[in-house]
């Protein structure tokens, strides 16, 4: 048993969807979330910049006593993850890339995996690297889908419009024989139902928002580290604007979302508000 | 565009799991929920009272003016599909054990299936009808595990309690080199973590809820039947105690629930009270 609450953190509000997935999984389990909106996105940013951030706030959030730490961002995994996991050696660190490549490679019968995300992760290599650590005789297809994260934001995945703008990123992947698709960005698991209907029936559709909440399970139970007790109270932070963060977090992660606090990380380290 | 609701109807809370995945993966439908908690649960009833109760609620849910109606429950669908089909020729109707089937056979490699449900659905013999129809060459092994469902709706669905009884349910299975599982009851998808740990990262978790709410996009996508429009109110009816079937129901669908009307179906088809 471990009271302890989990801490997870992006540099927006796409992390949500692994939280939505954590407290599916584990109802009893509390998170804190920090989403660094005031930074974020990550991706165009420099590597050292991220990992001055991805660094910052994993600090900030062990010491609100957290007992796990997911990095929920893809860029702030592959800039700075050793750093991390250098700086908190005592505290098992879970990132989103290598669990979904995992199961990507358990899945696929062709070994023709596609894997689709924001045009920087795609540049980045980063699943690629991943997949080259699994040593398994994989061919990895990479698709940028930059318009996607717009459209989630805006509550539109379903519709003619969606469905038109994913035939023109996924022909390619379709043309290319893929019998697995990583879903390589936490906003798009809310893409699953569009993406489904366009790659057809016979390919794979792997979450990594749900397989990174898979592997956070296998780690408590590995240390009995689940929580147990009364009705968790999850913690939402924000660099930016909480109003926003509230009103779009709700489309990640449902009602849940509650108060939104806001805190600036670096020199000023001070809450300010909270809606 | 079609801004009318769906319509979803199971014996119990369990089928909110598929409102869930409903919800994620389409925001702007608006759904209807019944949920026969009175006469519930339909397994150990006769098949013609079940036909009688599926029968019931589709021209209830009918009547609220749904476009497609979703059989969310084993054994409605098992019994009463083929009625409920011949009743509303021009709705378009979808139930949970054909998707899940379909996909399974698609993503097994060795050809060796697991499925898991109640005593009652494993004894059906549903599953192993619906793969029948796909004419597949796959292996199905059928296993019940009767105390899921309780733990499922207590919350304990991490802890070394829920490990120790999937282990004891699901041994028989790994023993048997399934490489694919199907989650055959609605209340499953909340075991993902315990059941992933369990089996292993070999073995490839299908959820009947996921795959029900793809094939309701499809379906809607095929007739350009989305809704869209303002944020949607969804209705949940309940033919027992609504404030039992609102505190339950939350664990499923999270606190979307909202409120809950009761009304009890058959003779006297009247609204009796609301929480």
């Amino acid at each position: 048993m471990d009271p302890r609450p989990i801490g997870v953190f992006d540099s927006g509000v796409g992390g949500l969807t692994v939280v939505r997935a954590i407290i599916d999984l584990m109802p009893r389990e509390q998170v804190v979330y920090f989403g660094d909106t005031a930074r974020g996105p990550y991706g165009p940013l420099e590597r050292d910049a991220v990992r001055t951030y991805a660094s910052e706030i994993s600090h900030y959030l062990v010491a609100q006593g957290v007992k796990l730490l997911v990095v929920a961002c893809n860029s702030a995994s592959s800039a700075g993850l050793d750093l991390v996991r250098a700086e908190h050696p005592d505290r098992p660190i879970i990132e989103v890339i290598e669990p979904a490549v995992r199961a990507a490679v358990k899945v696929t019968r062709n070994r023709r995996v596609g894997v689709i995300g924001t045009a920087l992760t795609i540049a980045s290599g980063a699943y690629e690297r991943a997949l080259a650590t699994t040593h398994e005789n994989v061919t990895m297809l990479g698709r940028a889908c930059p318009r996607f994260v717009e459209f989630v934001e805006r509550g539109e995945t379903a519709g003619p419009e969606i469905i038109g703008l994913a035939r023109e990123y996924l022909t390619p992947l379709v043309a290319e024989d893929i019998d697995t698709l990583i879903l390589g960005c936490t906003h798009y698991p809310l893409l699953t139902g569009v993406l489904h209907y366009v790659m057809g029936h016979d390919v794979a559709l792997i979450s990594s928002a749900e397989e990174t909440a898979k592997d956070v399970f296998a780690e408590l139970a590995a240390r009995d580290g689940f929580r147990s007790g009364p009705e968790p109270r999850h913690r939402f932070v924000s660099s930016g604007d909480p109003a926003t963060f509230q009103a779009l977090g709700a489309r990640f992660l449902g009602p849940e979302i509650g108060t939104v606090e806001e805190r600036s990380l670096g020199p000023s380290d001070d809450v300010r508000r909270a809606v």
